[in-house]
């Protein structure tokens, strides 16, 4: 049976080459999105209401990439583009969920924090 | 007692505003990199290979601003600038284990993932 890893492997050098992909700002909510079900480029896109679509795009390419997501185009006119989660992606909710938890328990932390950090420059 | 936030809250807009400062690219390898112990940038930088300054600097700054890090300017010469976990970053440590169990436990789900999306792009 293989050791559960411990912290010196998880902060060597090959565990940094994977992290990109879904430590990006906007990986995290798009998986959170395509829990519930598969969402179409324009309803991500209207979801997470302060993404660009250059942004967007990239963070999609990114986590399809790594096998995070599925990309499926219908040839309609205009071409619908759908996207959906994979096993993979599926194993990635669980995390994706405590940090929106983190998030929320520590707002006013954060909040508080910004407000400093801004009184401050 | 405040019940425990449900998928509603943590897929609101109010999260999805939280979320950028500790889920881009660099923050999770900062955030593990300062567990052990107090790290000035230059360690950071020479810890972390392939980061750029810029991006460093844009990491740091935005951890910072989100009270996740203290930096602390040492007026020497060269000037010396160290930065700390927070107690508020200490409660992320957590997180950014699970992030990099993750990805270490589907490490080869990745790398195939990848070379396919490379034979296919």
């Amino acid at each position: 049976m293989k050791p559960e890893p411990g912290h010196d492997d998880l902060t060597c050098h090959s565990v940094r080459g994977i992290f990109p992909a879904v430590s990006t700002k906007w990986a995290m909510p798009i998986v959170e999105l395509l829990v519930e079900r598969p969402q179409r480029f324009s309803d991500l896109k209207r979801a997470l209401a302060d993404v660009t679509q250059k942004s967007l795009t990239a963070a999609l390419r990114d986590l399809e990439r790594d096998g995070v997501v599925t990309r499926t185009v219908t040839p309609i006119i205009p071409p619908r583009v759908d996207y959906e989660l994979t096993q993979l992606g599926h194993s990635l909710v669980d995390q994706a969920l405590e940090m929106a938890r983190w998030a929320l328990a520590h707002r006013r932390d954060i909040e508080q924090a910004r407000e400093r950090f801004a009184a401050r420059a």
